[in-house]
């Protein structure tokens, strides 16, 4: 996507140097844009888990390169365990998203297709561009897919403003490029449907506020930015047409963990017969599970996510304390959305309804 | 209630001198607690407007007390044309609240039985004293029919830990004392049984972790801060017994209009079977209507509560931006909770059904 006239992806190989890897530090947006090296498994590690980087797509490709890296810092006497002994490290690192084990696995299975050391770093080279390439191109058939839903609302409005209503940042910064939920509405903007789109700002950390209220502007689509707990309001009040959110984990069933608070506006699209759409590409799905309350593992991070909040104050970006200094919290990073609440998933190979059987016409080799 | 070993109500007349009035500037908690005088109708419309006092029942209290300063100020030749410009000024403050021109038409009825200058003042501040001591009465009350429903859930669970979760602050500070929300909770608290609280930080203005934290905190209820996307995640794990939340407006077939994003829990309570109660006094009633989501008026407020977040830096409290300088951000104070998804509302004269039958059971002169 277009950051100020220039072509980024999320993720990259630093030119000339194919030891580099280099991410944007989506920490330090929307107030600062800033690139970062990563160059060790260590860096990987910390990148996923500290959340420089994060996101379904993003955190698969991530993890494909940091696999690419174990491979390049493996001793060739001992390569099998440096290597399982990465995955772990990096699979660790964010419990529910489910693109994160994939990639790793992926990688894996790609080295072992190999026998020498020399082979399995280029295959683990040449299958982390594939993981990214494959996400750039699935995100881009998503958006193909998305953007039917879209021009029917649109046709069925007479061309009057189609609202769509996301949670967190399920754009290109969550992806390698063109991002899951966003995918149609860049589209359906580039293709002149006037639309606009009601940001959840996404507490704990903000990404609706700080990463798709950016990517958004920065693409010139109309948007503005609402409290977690107003999309229900809008629901009630005809101001929502459509719900797209993305997701870190959809089991073979359709149930969809994403960010924490989806759940919440599910309901409330449900209670107003509102459409509420998951778009996902298939790296995404758990095909070993049926029940996505009783079985999705729900990652608890830092209370500190919650007590503090990070903004631009006068001169510097800071962390505020928003209650008193002795309050306790808790912070859980998902809830699951259970697909009764959800109208269908869009994928790359397209539409279907959010259950078990419909999912596997479109993946006939899942059966 | 007590702070640090102190009694105080949110709101008094100062010793000594009957023409200021304090209040206990809220936007400075929980990082400052701070008295301010109130002398003039302005300070009170600024006071409610600007949210240095909030909450249902304190925004009525204060009303009060702001229509006897008006009648302090006003001239004896121009003293009915002085009261009605003040009423017209402090309703225009906050047009979701009922309590708020409830008071004021109480207050000027009260003015309206007496002949002279003189007399509609000691009627005003009469009126004004029981205004607040009838909220804090009624606040009692519904402690003690609250606690019925706390003390049931516990004895069901062997009396393990009672988990309620409430929105924004229906605490004795949105109160004279007490609390609506707050007031059953305290009781059972006080009266040994093990509870626990989750309270929902409430965006955008964050009252559920400056103020309810703070309050329980130095009470000593347990409890633990959440965003506010975070109670659905809890119910579908069976981590909340009952929500309890206040209201701003209750229409007579049981709708409630409280803070933007009640609505989204009760729904999340109706999906998970968990029983959701609204705490009210009879004043926040609204008998004249009978469709929340048509008609109560929802206020809209500045997007910078939106755009920036405030809270405590290294050394000031601090006003910090969570998204791009040239984002745009809508803000809606409250939604509607339509009565289908209350159990049922706890008064100052006992529990009733969420229906118009029920309601007028308990209040039969209003039929």
């Amino acid at each position: 996507m277009n950051i100020d006239g220039s072509h980024y992806r999320t993720i990259w190989v630093k030119e000339g140097n194919p030891g580099t890897i280099q991410v944007i530090d989506q920490s330090r947006l929307p107030h600062s844009f800033e690139i970062i090296d990563l160059t060790t498994v260590d860096d990987f590690v910390s990148a996923i888990r500290d959340m420089y980087i994060r996101g379904a797509g993003l955190i698969g490709a991530t993890a494909g390169f940091g696999m690419y890296i174990a491979a390049l810092d493996a001793p060739d006497a001992n390569f099998d365990t440096f290597i399982q002994d990465a995955a772990a490290k990096l699979i660790r690192t964010r419990p529910t998203a489910q693109n994160l084990e994939w990639a790793v696995k992926r990688q894996i299975k790609a080295m072992e297709r190999e026998s020498s050391p020399g082979m399995k770093r280029e295959a683990a080279f040449a299958g982390a561009r594939a993981i990214a390439d494959e996400d750039s191109a699935f995100c881009k058939m998503i958006g193909e897919h998305g953007i039917v839903i879209i021009e029917e609302i649109a046709r069925k409005k007479g061309n009057d403003t189609v609202h769509v209503l996301t949670h967190c940042n399920a754009g290109w910064l969550a992806f390698v490029d063109f991002g899951s939920a966003t995918s149609p509405i860049y589209l359906a903007f580039d293709r002149g449907i006037d639309i606009h789109v009601w940001v959840d700002e996404t507490r704990p950390r903000n990404q609706g506020a700080s990463l798709t209220s950016w990517e958004l502007g920065k693409h010139g689509v109309p948007h503005d930015l609402i409290v977690d707990n107003a999309g229900g309001h809008l629901m009630q009040h005809g101001m929502v047409d459509l719900v797209i959110t993305g997701a870190d984990r959809v089991t073979s069933t359709g149930d969809a963990a994403n960010k924490i608070g989806t759940y919440l506006k599910a309901l409330a699209a449900k209670d107003n017969g509102i459409p509420f759409y998951v778009a996902l590409p298939s790296s995404t799905f758990d095909w070993s599970l049926t029940d996505g309350v009783a079985q999705i593992p729900i990652e608890e991070r830092d209370p500190k996510e919650v007590t503090y909040i990070t903004g631009k104050g006068q001169d510097s970006i800071q962390d505020v304390l928003i209650c008193p200094e002795t309050t306790t919290a808790r912070n859980f990073g998902f809830d699951v959305t259970p697909s009764r609440l959800i109208t269908g998933l869009i994928t790359e190979r397209g539409v279907c309804r959010a259950d078990h059987e419909s999912i596997l016409k479109l993946y006939p080799e899942k059966v």
